[in-house]
This record gives C-alpha cells, sequence and structure tokens, in this order.
C-alpha cells in the first residue's frame, strides 16, 4: 500500500509506476515523473534519494529532459529504481510521507501537468503482427484465398516509419491533404483525405544501450533491450496510402501523425501480464523462437466521441495477446540482418485487431472499407473519421485487485488546410 | 584565387567550400570543418572572424559537433558565412594568410583527419525517382508492359528509411544475414545474404527550421531549405529485399548499412550545376510545379576494386540530371500530407541511373539479375558485391577550369558473421 491514496481502478497503482516527461505552469522545464494514482512524482526533485548500487553516481539521469539516459542503462538499474520507488512510496517508508517540505515539491497533479514525446526517438518502426489485422486488410484488397502474403507466417513484417511527427495524446491531429486516385482509369486529384482512420496499436522503447551495427540482438538477450510499451495511434489517410503505397510501403498515409500515450508501462510492472501467444505454425525459424510465455494479457479498447456529441461510443475491444508475433520477435528480426537500436527507438506492433468484427482496430476493418458503416446511434454513423470526432485509446492489465494500466491515447481531428487556389 | 594551393583537379576549391564533421588524432574532439584544396579550416578556431549580420551572436554554432545548429539558420546566414569564407582564403586578404600562429591552428590535412556523419539525423527518406532505374527494376519484376507502376509519373514515390545505420565514408560494410526464399515453393531459409548490391544515390539535408507538423513546404520556400548534398552508398541485399518487401516496403533488405561522403556540397556552391531536367509528362499536379531549372549538372561514377586486387575498374557512370522528378519536388511532395522536416533530415534521391547500359546506378541492373555478369577483365566477372570488394563513388560538376566536387563515398565488404548453430 501506498502513503498517496490510489483508488482500486487506478491505472497507476503501486504495482505499475509508470516514466513519463511532464511540464507545469509554474516549471515550464520538461522533467521525469512517476505516475502514482492521480499524481506525478517529479524524480528530478527526489533523485538524492536514489543510491543503490547501479543508480549511485547516475543519479543525473534524473535531471534530463528525456527518458534516453534512464533508458541507456540496463535492466539491473531500472529494476533498482523500480524497488527504490515502491519502497519510498509505501505507507512503511517515512521518508518522503514524513518530510511535507518534500512531499510538496515532489508531488504535482497529473490534471495540472502537461505532458511530453518521453523520449528523443531516434527511429520509429511500425510492424504489421496481428494475423487478423493483415487478413481482413488482405482479404479486402486481394480476396479471401490471397489474403496473407507468402511471407506473412514466416517473419514479422515491419517498414520504417517517421520519427519527427509522433505526437503525445492529446495533440490534435490535422486532416492531411495529398494526392489520391480513387478512379485508377483517370488522373489523380489533389486534395483533402476522405478516408482518414485510426490504428490501434502498442509500442516498445528500446532500452540499455541496444546493439552495435552488424551485431544482431539474439533471443536470449532480447528482454534486456525493452525498456516499455505504450498505447499508440498510427493515423493513416486510406485514400493516400492506397495510391502511393506500390511498390516501397506507405509514406505520406501516415508520416504527418502518430499518437502515443503519455506513461511508459515498464516491462517489470508488465511481467504479471504474460501470457501464452497463438501457436505458430510453420514454426519459426531457428533465431525467432523462443521458450518463454511471450505475450501479454493487455485489453484495450478504443473509444469515439463523435463531432459535436458529448457521447463517448466504444467501437472496438481488443487485447496485445491476440499478436500472432511478439515483441521480442520483432526485436530480434529487426537486427537480424545488422541493424542497429539505439535507446530511445521506439517500435510499434501494427493495428492489434482480434478474432471478432467487434475487436477490429481500425475503422478500415470495422467499416469494412466503408461497405458497413457503423451504427453508433439511430441516427449516427461512421465509415472513416469526420472533423471533430476525438479517438480515446486506452488499456489495462486487470491483475488480482489492481490494474497495470496506460491512461489514455487521445487525439481529435481538426479540419485540412484550404486548398491552394 | 586562394592563398592555399588548389589543383585544378581538386573537388575542393574556393568556389565550392563543402561543410564536414572531422577529429584528429591529437584532438579527438569532432568540430566543422571546411574543405579546401587537400586541407581542412577548422571553423572551431576561427568563428571569431564571423561577424556580419547574420551570424554576429550565433558563432557558437561553429563550437558544435554537429552542423544541425549551423544548418538550422537561414540561407542569408549560410551565405554570409559562404562569403567570408571565401574572403577569409583569399589571396588578397591578410587576416588568415598572414597570421602564422592562427593559419598554424586552423588548418589540417584532410588526409590526417577523420570523418564524421556530419549531422545527427533525425529521419531519413529514400526516393525512388530515377525513371530508368524504376523502368528497369520494374521490367526486371513485371515485365515491360507494367514496368512502372501507376503512381509514378504523378508523384516522387518515397519511403523511410533507417537513421541509425547510415555511416561515413570508409566504414566497412558486414554482409547481412537473414531470411530469404529462393524458391517460393518451399520454406524461406536462414543465411548469408547472396545478393549483395550498391546503389547509387545522392542525398540533401534539411536547413533552416524546417516545418511545423500539419504545414507544408510550398515549391516557392522549398530552396530556403535545402542545406546541401552528399553522395550516397544505398547498400542493399536483394534477396532479403526481395521476399521481405511485399506489402510494406524495404526493411532488413536496406537497414544493415548506408553509407554517405563526408563533405557537404552547399547548395549556393551548386548554382552554377543547374540545368533543365527531363520533360515531366503527364504535367505533374500543381503543388509539384516549378518554373526555374532545378535538376543539376552532376557526373557520378561508380568504381569496384574487386577482392584482393588493386586494380580499379569503373562500372558506371551517370549524372544527377537524369532525375525525373527534382529535390525541391521530393521535399515539397514529403510535406504535403504535413509530415514535419527537421534541420539535419536526410532525404535521398534514389538509385541514379542513366539511359545507356553503362549509366545504370546498381549491379542488379548493370548485370541485368545476374544473368549478364560484369566483365571486368579477362577471367574476372561480377553479378553482384563479394567479400573484400571495395565500392567507391565519387562526382562532380565541371566548372570553366574549376569542379565542384563531393569526394569520395567509399566502403568495403566485410564477410558475414558466423551463422548461429
Amino acid at each position: 500500500m501506498s502513503f498517496i491514496e490510489v483508488s482500486i481502478d487506478s491505472h497507476f497503482p503501486l504495482q505499475n509506476l509508470p516514466y513519463g516527461i511532464f511540464s507545469t505552469k509554474d516549471n515550464t522545464k520538461p522533467r521525469i515523473g512517476v505516475a502514482i494514482g492521480t499524481k506525478i512524482l517529479d524524480l528530478s526533485v527526489i533523485k538524492h534519494l536514489f543510491d543503490g548500487p547501479y543508480l549511485n553516481g547516475k543519479q543525473n539521469v534524473f535531471e534530463e529532459t528525456t527518458l534516453n539516459k534512464f533508458m541507456s542503462l540496463d535492466k539491473a538499474a531500472w529494476k533498482e529504481t523500480r524497488q527504490r520507488l515502491q519502497e519510498l512510496l509505501s505507507d512503511s517508508c517515512t521518508t518522503l510521507k514524513d518530510n511535507d517540505e518534500l512531499r510538496k515539491k515532489a508531488f504535482v497533479e497529473q490534471n495540472e501537468a502537461n505532458m511530453h514525446v518521453p523520449a528523443q526517438i531516434g527511429d520509429y518502426t511500425d510492424f504489421y503482427c496481428s494475423r487478423e489485422h493483415a487478413t481482413n486488410v488482405g482479404t479486402m484488397f486481394r480476396g479471401k484465398e490471397n489474403a496473407l502474403n507468402p511471407n506473412w507466417l514466416h517473419l514479422p513484417v515491419g517498414y520504417h516509419g517517421r520519427a519527427s511527427s509522433i505526437v503525445i495524446s492529446g495533440t490534435k491531429i490535422r486532416r492531411p491533404n495529398g494526392q489520391t486516385c480513387p478512379d485508377e482509369s483517370k488522373p489523380p486529384t489533389f486534395g483533402n483525405c476522405k478516408l482518414l482512420d485510426f490504428e490501434l496499436e502498442m509500442a516498445f522503447f528500446i532500452g540499455s544501450q541496444g546493439n552495435q551495427q552488424g551485431e544482431p540482438i539474439t533471443m536470449d538477450k532480447a528482454d534486456e533491450c525493452i525498456f516499455g510499451l505504450v498505447i499508440m495511434n498510427d493515423w493513416s489517410a486510406r485514400d493516400i496510402q492506397k495510391w502511393e503505397y506500390v511498390p516501397l510501403g506507405p509514406f505520406n498515409g501516415k508520416n504527418f501523425g502518430t499518437t502515443i500515450s503519455p506513461w511508459i508501462v515498464t516491462m517489470d510492472a508488465l511481467e504479471c501480464a504474460l501470457c501464452n501467444g497463438p501457436t505458430q505454425d510453420p514454426k519459426p525459424l531457428p533465431y525467432l523462437i523462443q521458450q518463454e510465455p511471450s505475450a501479454f494479457n493487455i485489453d484495450l479498447q478504443v473509444s469515439l466521441i463523435p463531432n459535436k456529441s458529448s457521447k463517448e461510443y466504444i467501437i472496438c475491444k481488443s487485447n496485445l495477446k491476440y499478436m500472432y508475433w511478439n515483441l521480442k520477435q520483432m526485436l530480434v528480426h529487426h537486427t537480424i540482418a545488422g541493424c542497429n537500436l539505439r535507446p530511445g527507438d521506439l517500435i510499434a506492433t501494427g493495428t492489434i485487431s482480434g478474432p471478432t468484427p467487434d475487436s477490429y482496430g481500425s475503422m478500415l476493418e470495422l467499416s469494412w472499407r466503408g461497405s458497413k458503416p457503423l451504427q453508433l446511434d439511430e441516427n449516427l454513423t461512421r465509415k472513416f473519421l469526420e472533423d471533430g470526432d476525438t479517438v480515446t485509446m486506452t488499456g489495462f492489465y486487470q491483475g488480482d485487485g489492481f490494474k497495470i494500466g496506460f491512461g489514455q491515447c487521445i487525439g481529435t481531428i481538426i479540419s485540412a488546410l484550404p486548398l491552394p487556389t
């Protein structure tokens, strides 16, 4: 138990302790905080309290404006920090609890803080690891027989994304303009994206020193390089993407914006959520095989507040455990040819769709390419996103009497820029 | 004329003055230098000599270990720096010329310097802008009739690449291991890449403040955001790429390493190389149209020193002017949906192939997928690259009595890591 009050439904109990970067009106410098209940514990204020063998002499990592330096330490240092935080926040420890002055300086209300992208993201990679999602999209575009490409069951398919346009939850997303070609017998036209979509994803930050170029990370070391997870909304302009993506993949259909939730939930906190993933058949090549359970039982949900409405409609319920390829397999495959990962790099799962239609993680799938509009209310439907729509993603592991939660990943669509005349 | 001796064939006369990041045995701190003849002028030593209206108070940009801060200034500041450098290096200016002590500190021999990647590259994008290259590759994989995809003549096709594995000329490149599937009726196998290739490209660094997310850069502002150009070798593992790239584009087939030449030649230095590019038919959409000549007449060459040989074989002669889409069109298209570019970002052209077989910019094309091995010598052929092979790319604009050159972009292949047992 913590001396900080934590409600039973809170995403941020003592068992979680996720890291984020925040600032306040009084102190606009971004700094490292840990979420506990409805509060943030400011690590820059209590850095002197971390004096264990792994952190000693390295407390300056808590004075940074991003988490990169802390991430670049190793798993032992992360574990020590977590342990010390649990101690300092516990009801039985007086260090913080009984020091009024320090407490006043060290705690900030979450609703009075501005959250920031928690790391300088050197490179961002997006995978495509849900079999259900790949099958749905493949069925729509190539028919049921050819839904999965020949490589799909043999390797986690991934591509490089745009790091510069990753934004923090709450940032408004402008509807993009671009080139589309609805009728390929005619020339393309320029205009507003008409098929704007979300994608429900999760993403992990690379921790430790990563790897040297040319030196792959093997499966037995993969754990040591994963710092923690966030929820991600990989906004997608389906009409732009469709016209541009052959043969080199998505570009302007994705790079206008990607939203992440602000709190990085560590792999240590998520140990209790480990479970078995889907059986992999055919058996992967040896470099992709691991023995232990490596999926995570994290319930995910997407809701929509339509433009001008105050009502929130739940439109998707999914779970991270549905992913065919797990996080370690993505990481190992990413480095197998020699690509180097750096602390702070971000690797996303791709859209997390489940087996049933209410678990599909994008409007493309939920409305089946617009052919089955989502009936939100008697008079309210959606095929894709409209201006003013707000999409909220959230997720948690349900423990025995506690939640390990991710908070929210929110974005509202604002209208496109006027077309040039 | 400069008081520094510059031979008629030098890539680095007073008309060029490219920027790079170097260090020396005596001073291992990376710092900003300008190439002149066979020397480097150390800007960190002479920063106090830049006191014009645009640089005044900002001379600390010359104390950085990357060029990002200098790049983030504007075109007026870059022009002022260039003008001042030309003045300081000219025969008629005594400031440097007649100050023995300062000269001794300020100049370093290029052959005594280590060069570094000149900027912290936030994001790296690779385009696919040579019609000849796209046609060659398309013909090999889809036949002559379907060589160019429907979108190709309407937009510069591009994709996001890996920034972390961009290395400086001279860095050895390890042959990657990975998953390939030479016979798709059988399962894939794991092993050494057998079809290792180079790609002759050029790439430009983003300068100025770039753009805000959601606010595209229009054609009339594009010039202000391009700092300068380098030569790039986009190493490619064709067998890995072929198996993995559908439907999201190249990944491990490219991300094991990309080499750039060390000296960034500025757009101001390249003004004299401007020329008309190919006629664009069909006419691009209005946002991609510009009036002025926007191609560059830069002669490019690739040579190969085969393993254990001391002889260098020229295997490709191409020119940047062959590119169908020009640099400004790439930049404008990149931002049209709202993607933000930052100073130091790198944008590459894709393989620069010309109209004749001796101008093809990759082994894939030169050996036509291995079907026409390159005959280097009586007993020496190459389909793809072998361990120990060294590839050198170079390029210059030939002015009237001077060259605006890029130096060299070199890489040697080292053998793959042993396969796990």
